[in-house]
């Protein structure tokens, strides 16, 4: 059964409609840490609220008792214990929103952040300009006519073909990070396929 | 001798007061193509006008015909350009502003292309929240208590030591991309040392 959660990040709250959609049409939104002052002003109610609290004023800690789970592992940042949160209560489809539009350093730390969930659940990260997909295995993707996209692939030796974007991949590696951007879909669907991986997806809305 | 140029890129043109200073302050600004729009709104002129000029109405290719550079390569992105044109031009140091606050993965792939310029001149990325500067040897960065910085190490397999950094590391590599960032400096100068590279250094501002 398809049990889906929206995590909000802690960056730069949704202003563009379609992660803004995912939030409000969400029966299970899952806010890390300090994002929940920010969900409070768009009216939006919280399924959980994840973290170490540091952030949190007593009043809200007090008003949210009963749905704030605390984390003290140092060794993750608050949008991995919200992932693992998800994951150990059964969700396997997660929206992630408010990941950037703040520190820059942040933004590429959460989107090289992807695969390690992709292992475990279905995941896709939505900004204000695209949305991000990790993928572990080949696969197809929906999209249109000269949609803007971009191949990332951390692990430099991963072996990539493309079907049905403008600049085809035939087994190449990308080994620099920005040798698989700038592609374009030419119709209504693509496919990557790999052999070795991760890899990242950003397709423009 | 030291000569500098600033380079616009066609992202969000800046708001923060520290890239707003480079631009105002630069007598070479060299403009990525449709970014030129951008900068004459804000009253400034342009030493150079790099890219492939499809944005480019033909008023403002009249205006500035003698200051347009015209390359057609289509393997390099606009950003390149500028900078292959500032290396051709005898710049020995290179600010790159408006290079982000757009598509996500064209910011992810310009931090990315950083290190491949840092081989020819001295460059380094400033955005809305802080400074990117590619290293392809050891270096002394100055810094201030309590400052954010994260490293990223496209070269997973480069042995990083660094000092006076909140948590060390020590011939250690960073094997994920998100390993080396939420780092803090410890004072007003920190140092990275490596064997291999290059890296990318983010200083929060």
């Amino acid at each position: 059964m398809q049990k889906k959660a929206v995590i909000l990040a802690n960056g730069a709250f949704p202003t563009h409609e379609i992660p803004l959609k995912e939030l409000k049409e969400s029966k299970h939104i899952i806010c890390c840490d300090g994002a929940i002052n920010k969900l409070e002003k768009a009216g939006l109610e919280p399924f959980a609220i994840i973290g170490d609290l540091d952030s949190l004023d007593s009043e809200l800690k007090w008003k949210y008792r009963d749905i704030i789970y605390h984390f003290s592992n140092q060794d993750t940042n608050d949008l991995t214990k919200a992932v693992e949160w998800c994951i150990a209560n059964k969700f396997n489809e997660i929206a992630i929103v408010g990941a950037t539009g703040n520190r820059d350093d942040h933004m590429i730390g959460n989107v090289f952040l992807l695969p390690q969930y992709a292992k475990k659940v279905r995941v896709k990260m939505l900004t204000s300009y695209g949305m991000f997909t990790p993928i572990v295995r080949s696969k197809n993707f929906e999209s249109y006519t000269r949609q803007q996209v971009s191949i990332f692939s951390p692990n430099r030796d991963t072996l990539i073909t493309t079907a049905n974007l403008r600049y085809a991949l035939t087994n190449q590696q990308l080994e620099m990070m920005w040798q698989g951007t700038l592609n374009e879909s030419m119709g209504d669907s693509f496919r990557i396929e790999f052999e070795g991986g991760p890899l990242i997806i950003y397709q423009e809305y």
